[in-house]
């Protein structure tokens, strides 16, 4: 495989990973619409779903298949061939589909989930491989709970599913354990010693537990790996997976890492907003980089310092993150677009009809006072909503 | 200073770093209840305001060194005699006041920020730190920005600041701007090149615009600091400061780094919800360790590995950070009190007006479908309040 050594693979989701959390279901129509929005945004792989969980999810998978013309889709299967046969029919209609197979690969899992030995899985894992070959040449292997794996079987794992196929190879820190020294020298350790590694893309698959999801995912970066699989917002299962904009902010904002991604960083901000509507799922107002107040300066010090500089206070431009700007002044004379616009800035999202309830409130407590300031909104919000 | 080589101090400042973000201000009494509630919590210190800054902030440094008897109660400074003088004042009744003093450390500060020289500034710090002792013994140091300050001149500084009398030198990433390998490099120069480092603590700050806070942190620690900066919730300017769940469950999860705290993490699920009430900052249902979603099993695999064994997909347990049980089940005969329970346990913050009319809609569909899970919980929420 003939790639950019520098350019970092984004593997988004927030689809499938993402989608599975409680609260978060979205029909296919609201799918293909969020689809649409991470082709715009430049992602690489885009996964949508898990093709035999259920007829939903299969049917998303094709309907994405036929939506999105740039990135690959990606279809989840465990180890077995009815998994697979599903997969590959939901992906009939993709351009450039990809199936993401996979078995556990640590002792716990190998033990007390699938009651096996470590010769057996590794077989089921190449096996499901070396099937999957037979309906795409795209196929990529995901070793469960590697973070917790005995490090020699996993290189033993990794370069039996690369010589039976496997284009890229995930290493999934699945119970977010790891610390970001721990999972760097996992990738470092395959990378040194998986003899045929050169033949595939490492992966990283980070959850967010312990809150290290994008560290442990730019120490594998660091270390050799040149695909993030990643979320919106961060959101999944738990405490979530890694958030895709703050893993493409870092490689942005550290030019001396000299990796880069094809993302349209701008876009952030919105499909941020989008996903967490459709979700139903807060982004708190301290999200790095998406969060309402993610370039808020409110200290004394720091207002006067950045005032002087910006750059003593800031280091990614809001513009470069798509953030509206908070050049519109709030007043009693304000229309309900604009107090949207900064409710939106704030990460707070009202249906139409509350909108309305604090629309009323404002121009009362906006007649009362001069300027109405992010303070302000947050207690008007606070006070009816929430 | 004689102390367990193991022990890593905790320094809580939500109510200084934390408190300063829009729409989260406090009144004295709200301090006071979140004071008494970390000590409870067995945080070593709580920086307690910037008594320069304000009537309000001054006050509140005083009830609070009267409230609390086991926490250090710490005031900030900036380095000049005035701010030492007020902060001195205001803590007269605390049982162990510490004062926090310091200036910027890197090129971009000393130049934009103060139109000054190295030397100049240098002097300045130890100037601030032998005013601070004329008052109390226990003076910690700030080198502001020192995540982008010149390594040779930071260690200068961190130098002549504890040949002054400082006992803690506080390594602030102020931007949230280093990774973890850069930021553990850093700590461990000042380990290595500082001659009389041993006489003092050295602390992490670190911001999270790029959502390493945590990591930051970490490799801090691993490189010889022993005091950790941190919020409830990670709540800060910005996107926030690190979250003191997140460290502390790390060092309790990751034994093989043989420190710890004196935090009795049962008590962080709540004060989290605690702090998100009185500040209006809504905690996302993905936070890791206290978010509504950090330890739901959602995906069909997940939840069949959970119940095979529980550690499959869990590294912690809920009980350990007083994460309410999900056991009670929800029918239409349930009252208002279990509902509010599980409300809460996603992170749903609601006053008695809106848990009224949500009850009403919840008994309304718990009529009608047999069980109610936390997506009908989310639902009823989204479709009612934000």
């Amino acid at each position: 495989m003939i790639h950019d050594p520098n350019k970092v693979y984004i593997f988004d989701t927030t689809l499938r990973d993402g989608e599975q959390v409680p609260g978060c279901q979205l029909d296919t129509n609201q799918k293909i619409e969020i689809a649409k929005s991470l082709e715009f945004l430049g992602v690489d792989v885009i996964e949508a779903g898990f093709p035999v969980s259920s007829p939903g999810d299969f049917n998303s998978v094709i309907e994405l298949s036929k939506a999105v013309k740039d990135p690959i889709i990606c279809a989840l299967t465990r180890a077995n061939k009815n998994d697979i046969d599903v997969a590959a029919d939901a992906l009939r209609f993709a351009k450039r589909p990809r199936i993401h197979t996979g078995i556990g690969a640590s002792d716990m899992h190998i033990k007390t989930k699938f009651n096996s030995t470590r010769e057996d899985i590794l077989e089921r894992g190449v096996e499901a491989v070396r099937y999957a070959k037979k309906y795409v040449e795209d196929v990529e292997f995901y070793a469960e709970d590697a973070g917790r794996a005995d490090i020699e079987f996993l290189a033993k794992m990794v370069e039996a599913v690369i010589a039976a196929g496997a284009t890229v190879v995930n290493i999934p820190d699945t119970n977010g354990y790891c610390l970001p020294d721990q999972y760097g020298s996992k990738i470092l350790y395959l990378k040194e010693n998986v003899k045929n590694i050169h033949k595939a893309i490492i992966s990283v698959h980070c959850h967010n537990d312990l809150g290290l999801a994008t560290a442990n995912s730019i120490a594998g970066l660091q270390n050799g790996a040149r695909q993030v699989e990643c979320t919106v917002n961060g959101i999944g299962e738990r405490a979530g997976n890694t958030s895709m904009e703050e893993v493409v902010m870092i490689l942005k904002t550290h030019k001396s890492l000299n990796l880069h991604t094809n993302i349209n960083t701008q876009g952030f901000y919105n499909i941020s907003r989008h996903v967490s509507e459709q979700m139903n799922m807060l982004v708190q107002p301290n999200k790095a980089i998406v969060g309402g107040n993610a370039f808020s300066h409110s200290s004394g010090i720091h207002q006067d310092g950045f005032l002087k500089n910006r750059e003593n206070y800031e280091i990614i431009k809001p513009e470069d993150v798509g953030f509206p700007s908070a050049a519109i002044v709030l007043t009693a004379r304000s229309g309900r677009h604009a107090l949207k616009h900064h409710l939106d800035r704030l990460g707070h999202t009202l249906d139409k009809d509350n909108l309305d309830i604090v629309y009323k409130q404002f121009l009362v407590l906006a007649d009362s006072k001069q300027g109405i300031d992010d303070h302000d909104l947050n207690q008007l919000v606070a006070l009816n909503l929430v």
